[in-house]
């Protein structure tokens, strides 16, 4: 009887190859044949789920996609029945997405930074490159959201405008986070955060304060 | 006699090569031999300057750095002359690094993206790329100088905190801006940087409102 083939598993064991490719040597590594050497697989099996490199990088790119949004909604998820104030909850929404919290969780964004100097040039990901900027748009919105419903969020301010501010600070956050991990520690990404915050919002406690580096 | 060979323009005309071969096609389509094909040289010629990828990337991105750095010293010396507020000095100098004013700025920050993604993997890269987030670095720290001259910096702040802040959004700003430009508009960047750099001020003219988008 021939041996029954997972076809789901075997992908899955192809995208995380990719990802340790990527991680370690770079997206320009992450050609068909040495992917089929890390994950264990004859290339022409290899060939048979993905017929040129571009289609293995988006799949890799979807899977990572997926992986971040499970993670996200089970975030979400605990964080709601924690019972915390508008404005940590808002604060967290924020940190969840500047990966630089654990080791794991950085080797995400340098993978997530090949991916998406490499979807400048190539159409297909570009696709799912912009969807993704949209996601995280909406995560950021979210964030303003939280602190508008529970009424601290500062009357008058131009909350698109701040969306988007606030979505670019997490963003080169995250950057300088891979880049710098030495400079930009986690102390100074949960200040920077906790200010930039507190910046938006009138608050009658002392969160409004500048916290001590 | 034998044709002089003006080396520093040869090299130049790679690196231009290396560049073009970035901005069209990526990162890992810049082999020695297709930078060779399209600088129109032999292969044998560009093993003599460059005998790897690598360190023909390397020279790309030094060149491509003191480009960065003339222009801004241009830019910086023209800023002296014309008189203007610390607010705009600041804000212009913040707005030099946001490269989305035009399509030739913007396919820097393009290639740039993919040579800070492969910096991540590259020791020789990275060191470079470390240099220029000090650069860069300092100069956020000078437009928040300039603010405190010009005595209009809100008492108080956390200065380190407000530069690195300052940093990570604007980095994050120029990211959107290739990722995104028909979203993030040059208008909507205008006003970000605008809005964030007037919150650290205080000033009695109207720039603290909220321009309208």
């Amino acid at each position: 009887m021939p041996k029954k083939v997972d076809h789901k598993k075997q992908k899955e064991n192809v995208a995380q190859a990719v990802w340790r490719v990527v991680h370690k040597h770079g997206i320009e590594k992450a050609s068909v044949r040495n992917i089929a050497k890390e994950a264990n697989l004859p290339v022409s099996t290899m060939r048979h789920y993905f017929s040129n490199q571009s289609e293995l990088l988006l799949f890799t790119m979807e899977y990572l996609h997926e992986r971040i949004e499970r993670r996200f909604l089970k975030f979400a998820h605990q964080l709601k029945k924690e019972n915390i104030s508008a404005f940590d909850a808002a604060k967290q929404l924020v940190k969840f997405f500047i990966h630089i919290l654990n080791q794991e969780e950085q080797s995400e964004m340098k993978v997530w930074l090949s991916f998406t100097a490499k979807a400048l040039h190539d159409e297909k990901m570009k696709e799912l490159s912009r969807q993704m900027y949209v996601e995280l748009h909406q995560v950021m919105e979210r964030a303003i959201q939280i602190l508008e419903e529970g009424k601290i969020l500062k009357p008058g301010l131009d909350t698109e405008l701040e969306v988007q501010r606030l979505y670019a600070l997490t963003d080169g956050l995250a950057l300088h986070g891979v880049m710098r991990p030495d400079f930009l520690t986690e102390e100074k990404v949960d200040a920077i955060i906790t200010n930039h915050l507190a910046s938006l919002c009138d608050m009658e406690d002392d969160r409004n304060e500048v916290e001590d580096l």
